[in-house]
């Protein structure tokens, strides 16, 4: 039920052929997805993303360049990369937390009264405090399989 | 000290001027890099992108869309969004863990004699079971303000 052109040929002001690779995707009722897309990557790219791909992953594909041109345009310094450092920086703060919370449970089970108001005294590692962007060269967090493109090192 | 042409400059077989834009961000030594970048996003738009930022943010600017182009070269259908995906799982696990943690610390708290090898049964909201990729629409986490391109819809 596709009448008239696609959101991507609209913006390029060009016939939308049946075959379109943008059609399925971007449609002419959010002209502002394209118009994203095409801001970030540019037509002729996410074109040819979507066309190097089957199918059956095309759109998630489109959704995700979406959204990772909506993060540059948010945030033209870090996009995407931003919500990374922000999420790696969550993970730390869990994980120090749960050490505490560990070292108190093994403070209970090794007390032969318990003491429930006594403050415990809980040492966390000095390299778990995150205050810059060290986590980069870290990598305490087992996502080898995705952050694979950087291997050890990060951005160079 | 850069004698000839940049690496983008090589690319396009074009001559680097003095104020070219890419010069101090994709040096001759590494053309891997501007080949990656232009292959996502275009010679023109990360030229446009970094043109558009005060000097001082450029070079991060450049380092991160260098990232985003990596990841989405070896993850053609979620690139950067994948590991966005995957440290939500991350905060997930770490979140489930650190509240068993804190329900065995209550159980001890309240114990009057102490049973180290006691198994604790804990309930742990079944929201937090994360098989798919609903934590999309979840938000618990605090990151308000780099998720805000998409506010409580990712992707649509």
């Amino acid at each position: 039920m596709n009448s008239g052109r696609c959101a991507a040929c609209k913006y390029l002001r060009r016939r939308c052929p049946k075959d379109c690779i943008f059609s399925p995707y971007f449609p002419p009722t959010n002209p502002q997805r394209f118009s994203c897309v095409h801001r970030i990557f540019g037509a002729s790219n996410v074109g040819k993303m979507l066309q190097q791909l089957p199918e059956h992953l095309r759109e998630e594909a489109a959704d995700t360049l979406y959204y990772e041109a909506q993060c540059r345009i948010e945030n033209p310094v870090y996009g995407c990369v931003g919500i990374i450092t922000q999420l790696h920086e969550q993970i730390n703060d869990a994980e120090r937390e749960l050490a505490r919370a560990q070292a108190q449970i093994a403070f209970h089970q090794h007390s032969p009264h318990p003491q429930p108001q006594q403050q415990v005294q809980v040492e966390v590692s000095e390299s778990a405090d995150i205050t810059d962007s060290s986590w980069l060269e870290q990598n305490e967090f087992d996502s080898s399989a995705l952050l694979s493109p950087l291997d050890s090192t990060w951005f160079f």
